[in-house]
């Protein structure tokens, strides 16, 4: 299985696709994904949804976590939400290792604007099964 | 602001909405939402994105937390996912009150099957402003 | 390995028996502890230090989750401060499994008071190995 | 209040003393403890109590939640447990500032041996408090 069919994969993540999430970089445990918030994504307060930002750091959680070509699962994830940003806003998600296990792993999930404003921090477990998740 | 009025503006909730998530019921922090699991909700490894799962846990979560009437606005959430379902499947997320403060309050956000089956797990703290979020 | 080796071994845990934590119960996938808060327990505001609120509950934890005589060590522990309580006071924490996995299992642990009150309240992950943890 | 008081102040948590837990450095959002994983902060898997080690990532994390002079007081926190050290170990905990709003403040806390290894990572948020806590 090369990089590239792991990168094609995850770029037709139907979720991500759904949302206008688009994968701008993999490395081994790192990825950095992009959206933009849509007026679709808002929530009764007029500002973007929790699960819309929670989404776009998932998206780079998946990305960086299954990168190994391992197949990782989440188990747990913790958000806190830092700021509001308006419609129209480009976010960015980066994924980073924070700990590689044999059965799991950590990764911290930073969501940013354009001028690097932290809008919501996460920290995701996943559970790394033994089997290879595209077939070598 | 009557009760009819809060209920009306969080059905109209857009990401909500976008999702295919409906109100089922509002009490005192309390709220039921349900959606049914769509293909566009996969991920790439076509089991449902742990974001889909996330924000149907978090749009009951805003209903609870909002129905007091005073706004209320997410801090943080942690969740642990605990079954895979398949397309297709209805899903419910349920919120209660586990504390209501003056300034924060915390909601156990569980989702789940027809069955009952435990799919996720959450807990969110709000921040409660000082301000109705509905003009009275 | 029989149920009283388990609570036992369980009961002469020595951080537990350092911070003076007694094993209340012990069930299948349960657990229910107890502590009096000390002048040795207090923070530099003079309120319970949020490390001794969090050893009662993980005590709990640890206790209900290896109560099945398989291994169990935490992945990850959230938990949320609701209550601050005067030194002296009597505070229980009770580990319920919201789900048990082959390989990982979620506990809630609730820390109260006699009353009831609800001090703060904590979700934990294990990962469950395939090793008894007493030998049989 | 100068700098040499809120030292002293932090240096003096009885918690932290009770535990050995030494200040090591404390800047504007930021500080950095110590100790020395004793035989009594074991668990009955004769390895450090996850308590314990939440402690002292807890004494770093209410060092640097206060050291701006404005009461900060704990709403949550999340733990992820790395790796096991043994008896005798030296550990370290560094909390750095993530972000610090009005009214709460994020804090990463990371739990490390003397040569860096990844012990334990924790996430904490505080609500911060109009008062300071020490008389000006």
């Amino acid at each position: 299985m090369s990089r590239e069919e792991i990168i094609q994969r995850i770029s037709q993540d139907p979720f991500a696709c759904f949302l206008g999430i688009e994968l701008l970089e993999l490395g081994q445990g790192y990825s950095k994904v992009s959206m933009i918030v849509g007026e679709q994504m808002l929530n009764f307060h007029g500002i973007p949804h929790g699960g819309a930002l929670f989404s776009l750091a998932d998206a780079a959680f998946a990305a960086a976590s299954n990168s190994h070509g391992q197949t990782a699962v989440a188990l747990s994830v913790g958000i806190n939400y830092l700021a509001a940003v308006p419609v129209g806003t480009r976010l960015y998600a980066e994924a980073t290792e924070e700990s590689l296990g044999r059965r799991t792993a950590l990764y911290r999930l930073a969501v940013t604007t354009e001028d690097n404003t932290l809008v919501a921090l996460a920290h995701g477990t996943v559970y790394r099964k033994k089997e290879e998740w595209l077939a070598p």
